[in-house]
């Protein structure tokens, strides 16, 4: 991460606990970085200040999210007025799919289709590189009239929307309801709404559930 | 390496001799790189057949060569016709200056000036990215999306909420009306979801419209 000037790491549930005394030898000299990592629970809340979330994985076919390289994703930084981030997997694992779920784009690096074989390590290196260079040669299409609103602004327009169609019976069949969750946040994650159109959405959201006149 | 379709490694007076047991475990499964190493004495005789040398250090001052970043090395390795060889030199010493002396170019991976700390093997996968990045192994990013619906599709959507959202009373004061239908039209156009999509939205404003056990 120093080495290409990231210099922010946050850290969800670390299996081993933080600080961990294993990490500053591993970091050959970039103790700076280990010492301002912050940590969050889960993924939703450690990307909650961010406006636009890159999962670093390999291509998913259960998820409708735009794929993008890794030169595509250092312009798309480089061009948003919000803050980015880019999510990593543990290790064997990766991440897991209501992750990548939370993310605006899957961002996965081109590699030999006959040999596949991508650590955790190098995808972060190639990601920080890439980032660095800032999409030097992608230029930005579409200025943007207002920035994408923080993904905290986001879960509180799903939480509103999980809430109203649950108490409308709409989570039917119980056993398709994670499913169906995991679609609707897809599809209101798409738009990278602002603040104020996420505001306008929960207004719209209020007024169907309680017409005016049927409010206590 | 072989993650960005590089398989012809040249080894220059391996320390450890050839072949190294502790060689494939390292490999993570490029063993078809390792078997088809080649040894050679001096790294002269390593390049011989090369037509143009790039050596992966920090810049050089006391040698007159010309630097390039990784983006620029896979550019001229593209564009020339003969065969090109990246010089790496040991973990910690790197490469002596009468090696670099043989390339024709020197490679520098551009970092964070206040600290650098790139090993070997970061340096060889950034190059080897950069490298496919021009080859035949780079793929158009696709963006994995269903096609956004037709026009059609998002005008029902915009009909049935404005229908909605009229018994409901949201259109307050009226003379605001167009504006907010206006405003309503731009968030829903800006998604540019798929038909999919669109017919799950509308099946959620059915649902927060009329709770399931509430129609008749």
């Amino acid at each position: 991460m120093l080495n290409f000037g990231l210099t922010e790491m946050r850290l969800v549930a670390p299996r081993d606990g933080w600080p961990n005394p294993d990490a500053g030898p591993a970091a050959s000299g970039a103790d700076a970085v280990l010492e301002g990592a912050k940590v969050f629970e889960n993924v939703a809340e450690a990307v909650a200040d961010c406006s636009l979330v890159f999962a670093s994985t390999v291509r998913r076919r259960d998820l409708v999210i735009p794929v993008v390289g890794p030169h595509e994703m250092a312009g798309e930084i480089r061009s948003t007025s919000g803050r980015s981030a880019i999510l990593f997997g543990p290790e064997r694992s990766g991440l897991e799919t209501e992750d990548v779920a939370l993310a605006n784009r899957v961002v996965t690096v081109p590699i030999n289709p006959e040999f596949g074989s991508l650590n955790l390590a190098q995808a972060v290196i190639l990601l920080a590189y890439e980032w660095s260079r800032g999409g030097e040669l992608v230029q930005p299409t579409v200025k943007e009239m207002e920035p994408p609103a923080p993904m905290g602004d986001l879960e509180g327009l799903l939480g509103q929307l999980e809430d109203d169609l649950g108490q409308a019976g709409y989570f039917h069949p119980p056993e398709r309801t994670a499913a169906t969750k995991a679609t609707i946040r897809t599809i209101l994650t798409k738009p990278q709404w602002s603040t104020r159109e996420i505001k306008a959405i929960r207004g719209i959201i209020r007024a169907l559930v309680s017409p005016r006149g049927s409010r206590g």
